[in-house]
């Protein structure tokens, strides 16, 4: 929808790649709407993926026992937080939506998006107990997971050798967005891209950017043990 | 055991943490029964989580479009992994045990850690499809999963807010280990370590040596979907 602003946090060694022609894709779908968007090319950026005593700039809150999530809390109050972090924490604040672009690592992310959800959804900024979950900070906010795999749709089911899709999603929807108080869509899914032909990738291709063009009239999923686990 | 070969993935920033007491309490528990213990201290190794084009040595298999899973497969026949993996997929390859001591981070293992999944556990080396699941390459190898929390163990529940915690285990155990053929003992879980007494934690210590005294007599778990999401 024009005027509403999108970050793409995308996670692919490969501009090549499907991934790399995913986010491309919605590059171009939501700038016809009239979207501003931004990506976090996260491999390109050579993203920081570990959570260190780098991240805090200047002296530490206890310098006699290093506790990461109690110095990052107390650097993002004081405004001493490392750049890339400071960079990152303005994209999200920004944006309206977060679409995440990734090849499934290990039934989750690849370990360079971890360290973005790690390192940049800050206590304070992202979510302060108890406001979490209804009332975590980033409320007002959506968020969509759009990923590749290798494994086959018929895998990944219930009575599949991977289980539920659903059940991989848990984590990354409800522990991470649903927690800092972001609302989920629906998530992407394009299955085992590199074993079937180069007219269904295309075909792939045409259904993202197809349902781009009304990904703004859809509903949140309701993100609770039901969706994912019933 | 004696004699028996443990290796311990740690990750945590801080030597005087509780997860630091855990990972000690396990070097000198396994070490008192005459098992040979390795740790792989990865902040400690600046252990490097991103999966790029520096973990094959000289040419790549397909210079054209880069595809990091295939690269580290063709990469590991032609031993051209870079030294650091080398050495990991070593230690793993000599042990009976795989012990990951970890906070939890987002529903999850750190990146750090994940990083250690994506790089290590290569196709040839860990899985080679079909051969995965119950005829993993890393069959006959257990693997236990044992983490500190913020969250308690209400929370952790069917009907808390953030759901049963073995939800949380299934990418883990299921998809990354069982995958490999590892069988997995029950995790070893200490909720919420900052928020307890001095008392309490000395007591979450002493439950883990326990723990270490019998452990070679446990029997792993079922790794299927009834364990997580009956
Ligand atoms: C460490 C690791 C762990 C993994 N763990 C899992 C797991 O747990 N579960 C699982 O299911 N899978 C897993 N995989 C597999 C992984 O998810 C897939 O390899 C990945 O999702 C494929 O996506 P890609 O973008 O890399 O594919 P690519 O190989 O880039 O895409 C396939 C093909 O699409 C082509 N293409 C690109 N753009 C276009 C276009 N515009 N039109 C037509 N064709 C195009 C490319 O040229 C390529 O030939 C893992 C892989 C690795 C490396
Ligand atoms: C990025 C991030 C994401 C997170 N996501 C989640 C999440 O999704 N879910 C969740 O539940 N939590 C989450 N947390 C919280 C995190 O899991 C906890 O902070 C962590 O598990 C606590 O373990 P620790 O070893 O760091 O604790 P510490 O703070 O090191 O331990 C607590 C206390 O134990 C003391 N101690 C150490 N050794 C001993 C000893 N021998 N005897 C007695 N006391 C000792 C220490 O001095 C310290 O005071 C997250 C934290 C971060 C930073
Ligand atoms: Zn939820
Ligand atoms: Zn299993």
């Amino acid at each position: 929808m024009a005027g509403r602003k999108v970050l793409i946090i995308y996670a692919h060694q490969e501009p090549k790649s499907l991934n790399g022609s995913l986010k491309n894709v919605a590059v171009e779908e939501l700038g016809k709407q009239g979207c501003s968007v931004t990506v976090s090319d996260l491999y390109a950026m050579q993203f920081e993926p570990r959570a260190t005593r780098n991240d805090i700039v200047g002296c530490l809150h206890n310098s006699e026992e290093f506790n990461y999530g109690v110095e990052a809390r107390e650097a993002y109050k004081r405004g001493d937080l490392s750049d890339d972090l400071i960079e990152e924490q303005k994209k999200v604040q920004e944006a309206d939506l977060l679409i995440f672009q990734f090849p499934l690592y290990w039934f989750s992310m690849p370990a360079i998006m971890k360290g973005w959800m790690d390192r940049v959804l800050v206590e304070g900024f992202a979510h302060k107990f108890p406001d979490c979950y209804s009332s975590g900070l980033l409320k007002n906010k959506l968020a969509l997971f759009s990923f590749t795999t290798g494994g086959s749709k018929e895998m990944y089911t219930k009575g599949g050798i991977s289980g539920d899709i659903r059940y991989i999603l848990w984590p990354m929807q409800h522990g991470i967005m649903h927690y800092c108080g972001v609302k989920v869509l629906a998530p992407h899914i394009c299955f085992a891209p590199e074993y079937v032909s180069e007219e269904n990738r295309k075909e792939m291709l045409l259904v993202w950017a197809q349902r781009l063009k009304t990904l703004w009239k859809e509903e949140p999923i309701n993100c609770s043990p039901e969706w994912y686990f019933k």
